[in-house]
């Protein structure tokens, strides 16, 4: 029986990426779309791939409108705006997976040492950081996710299986190359195509505010954090070097990982020598790993799609965890070759 | 109940792409994948967006065992190879779509006035057009489908309802702009990266053999062709310039043109104004088309994907009515956006 | 000797391509640097390819303080609002190079269908069309040029020789490609990265407002006007379609071409068969043309740089023309390859 | 009074832009083009940027002939044959300024410890590396330069002002990214536009050739060096990592990067909080460096054109020092800008 899903937030890339998703979710039955000022509007003019395609009207958000609509809200809001409409489905009953920042962190302190005061506070108490490979049971049960940003999720998956082994020392350094999507739907001198085209860059070095997810993630390890932007339109590439408690082999590396991956659905760590691309993993919920040693040196290369594993796919797959369903459905595609 | 099918050619970009849709499809059963110089090498290499997907083994191309194997067999073989593997899987009872040239033309000079002796002209005779808006009868009757090509497929569909109601008179103009995925997956001079990207150019203007496939499906027209690279990696936009017999207005155009298409589910006229761009049918079968008039000249634009509804879309297409099936079977999806 | 000139405008894309070509000009004193919003901030946050370069300070516009400084002006300024700088400029003695579209007619009613009413329509009185190849020696009299728009120049640059030869008979198609820098610097929705990239479309078909200005320069023909977007930088990739009187070779086609621009310095006929591509003269003032027949149909391809020799390189060039020297001082360069 | 100079391979990446530079300056006198499988070509089919500009013709590499005719010799051939070249000019008595790898290492050993044997060691006892930074010196002096590395050009001036000021301990982490024609302009599967668009990846990750280069120029320090192939076409962002012996501030670490490069003409220290980016340094022989610092971790990012200061324009400044010229002469152009 499929289940009763609102996506609150629809015309932002998140948004549309998960409209996508749940409108070819086997399981789920699309009762409600919700966007802000784009309500009214045909879903063809948000989103020309729609052209022709069957979907709810896109209608101004209700807390109880959705709650009599759904079971379950997907909210792909801008990070700020999410706290509200969380805790307000959450008191209608409606259970949240939430794409923006506001439910990352499980302590107030935290949240607020990065994104100011949380309005709504006392949904931080049961909110679940959602990364599936790390936190499989507590998302099934939870009432509110917090879905990981993307960057974390890259860099959380690389570096998590030497730093729990206890094999990483010292800092971790994450050199992040990320699409250009990552930087949303508004359009700005820094995303405007003649200047971003063509050329490549850092920004935020050493002071992006996904650094300390990060390390709140990998046992409070020190994160020094490099995003940079590269011209492609979705995709991520976390390079994480990690220094070893002692020279380690390509093999024991390959082997732990494999232990920490090999059940995964979504996580795929490459043959020996190859690196992986984010080209490989558009548009799917895919995550490729390779890694490489020299002596004390653990290299290791995530690729993820910033909109898909980044944000709305992990959605989906939190979802399906919440809903009781077999977590790869609606989720099982490959990414275009080429 | 499934049917059961078999891929031949997984390989290059059309035949990737075929992998692609039939591994996903809910009524194929991939029961062989066959290649050349890749068989026996394992898919993820060919292919590395299929990490950790299940598939058939890559195995050289046998008949027998195909026939053994399915009742349908999907061609992304190279031009002018397809012709022998086509006749052998027709000798062998087993039903043929094929995504390259070699059955094209139901008539052997034709054929040969543009690529040279067929060397199977038996299968000439029973071939069918593979453009389902225009012959889904036969389609759905035939043992041997030759699916068009993809600047013919946009062109086709862009020019014909005004072709075929008498409208557009003289030549027609198709100026047509294609992705780089559209020369092949065998690297070049004219696809070498430093020197595709930021650059376009045409090539073989008025010169291409997709001209004469155009003219006989567009009532003998005469069609002036110039095909341009653009640096995306999939699509084609193809801009046709007819005269009319006499002045019309827009109105009456998208009438001519709603007429044409409004029950087709995969061919979309946009709404008034509206300019098709292929990045919103990427990795789909859908066309999008825009219209526009000044006096007696018709403007029509049409976008697809020239790996989707240009070659694998395509052929699912033809499958689907050849096996009964909805037409929109394992082809429902839309573009990723952005 | 080195003529003293300003800058007027400088922030734009225009601007800052004349400012890398006028820094550079072995014959230009650049004496005065002015811009709007800009004025007062260093010249390496307005474009950091100036970062270390020497260059006079950004300061606003004041017509005295230029004419004080300066004999010639060059404006980059946004259209509409070079109007009055360049009547400002005149009436101090100053003679001005206007980029922009407001002194490209000569005929106040003609201007105001397309722009609306002219402010000072004084200076259209002795506006000349700044366009080298065709008014070279009224250019080097005048007091003010308008220099022609990016897409008219490509397309006159390759319908004129056949149109004054009458050979060219009822209407001019001109279906271009233009590189997103064409759209300025404002970041909008349609220049976004994310939904340019890896896609291209048309825009205004049939409506754009250069095609009056190229039919007002190929003697009234009427010209059906269709541009497309592309993603790249730079760049306008014009395809224009010409019936012919009667059908011509094109070894006739290149000896009139050949007699139109062998003596031109900065346009040049590719050899037969050769195709024109935008990125060969990215940077240059030059522009590359390829020609093809069949019967009556003409195909001129024209490939230039939308800010060289579409903008800042044509008005450099005929700034040359004003003062008295060689055509192409400071404009010899070739484009980067790759 | 001009310098002769001749260009001895002028097909590839490096040497088509050093014929760019070498034609434009003004105190060489360009009087032989050397090719290989190209000569008695036309210049405007190897390189189409070329068309209608004056050049001697392409002819094969005869060492008298080239002595005959100039005093320097810029060799842009493939890796392994620039040896015999080099040997043979040397003994006529040109100077040469070598752009391959030929001649990057004055010992026998380390070079054949990376590239195999060199056949003519007799030259690497005079070859001096040509990085004016550090040899300016020596490089005015020498017969023999070897230009170094587009990748250690960037690593090392980003690093050495840190390690030679004995700031930097422990190992050297170098996560670059390189433009795609810094894999040369032969095509393949990994520089196939399909393949490499919207997408990147790392490659030999702590295999690559040039780390030993940058190792032994930067004081043996160990290098982990990690090349990331990224969708530009022109271009090396090296972010470095360098682990300092006590924590510093960003005023102190800006305070000696501005001693080491203030009075360097080519080499910027961006504005604090500024980031590099290889586009603004397109084109051109200059590196834009960013600096940043957590405690005791110094990242410096370096922006170099790699066909730039990492290739042909570092070759004409090598040049410039040893002809007795300013060393900017032919360099002072900035890039284009977007």
């Amino acid at each position: 029986m499929a289940r009763r899903a609102a996506l609150v937030g629809a015309s932002g890339y998140t948004g549309v990426e998960a409209l996508r998703l749940l409108s070819r979710h086997p399981d789920i039955d699309l009762t409600a779309l919700c966007a802000g000022r784009m309500a009214g509007r045909p879903l063809a003019e948000v989103a020309p791939a729609f052209t022709g395609v069957a979907a709810p009207p896109l209608e101004p958000f209700d807390p109880k409108a959705v709650a009599a609509a759904a079971d379950f809200a997907f909210l792909a809001l801008p990070h700020g705006t999410a706290q509200d409409a969380a805790a307000d489905l959450l008191a209608e009953g409606v259970r949240v997976i939430d794409l923006s920042a506001d439910h990352r962190f499980d302590d107030p302190a935290a949240y607020a040492a990065i994104y100011g005061e949380h309005r709504r506070p006392g949904s931080l108490a049961e909110t679940v950081y959602g990364l599936p490979e790390h936190n499989r049971g507590r998302i099934a049960k939870s009432r509110l996710v917090g879905c990981p940003g993307c960057y974390p999720t890259s860099v959380i998956l690389a570096a998590s299986p030497a730093v729990r082994a206890g094999w990483a020392v010292g800092d971790v350094i994450a050199d992040c190359k990320s699409g250009v999507s990552g930087a949303g739907r508004n359009p700005g001198a820094g995303t405007h195509y003649p200047e971003t085209a063509d050329g490549l860059h850092a920004y935020k070095t050493l002071a992006h505010r996904h650094a300390p997810e990060m390390s709140r993630n990998l046992g409070g390890a020190r994160v020094h954090f490099v995003p940079h932007l590269v011209p492609i339109v979705r995709g991520i590439l976390s390079t994480v070097y990690l220094r070893l408690d002692t020279p380690r082999t390509l093999d024991a590396a390959r082997a732990l990982y494999a232990e920490a991956y090999d059940d995964e659905p979504f996580v795929h760590v490459l043959p020996a020598g190859a690196h992986p691309d984010p080209r490989h993993v558009r548009g799917t919920n895919r995550c490729h790993i390779g890694l490489f040693v020299d002596g004390d040196l653990l290299v290791v290369q995530a690729a993820i799609d910033n909109l898909g594993k980044g944000a709305a796919g992990q959605a989906v797959q939190c979802f399906n965890l919440m809903a009781g369903l077999p977590e790869t459905t609606g989720l099982e595609h490959t990414a275009l070759f080429p």
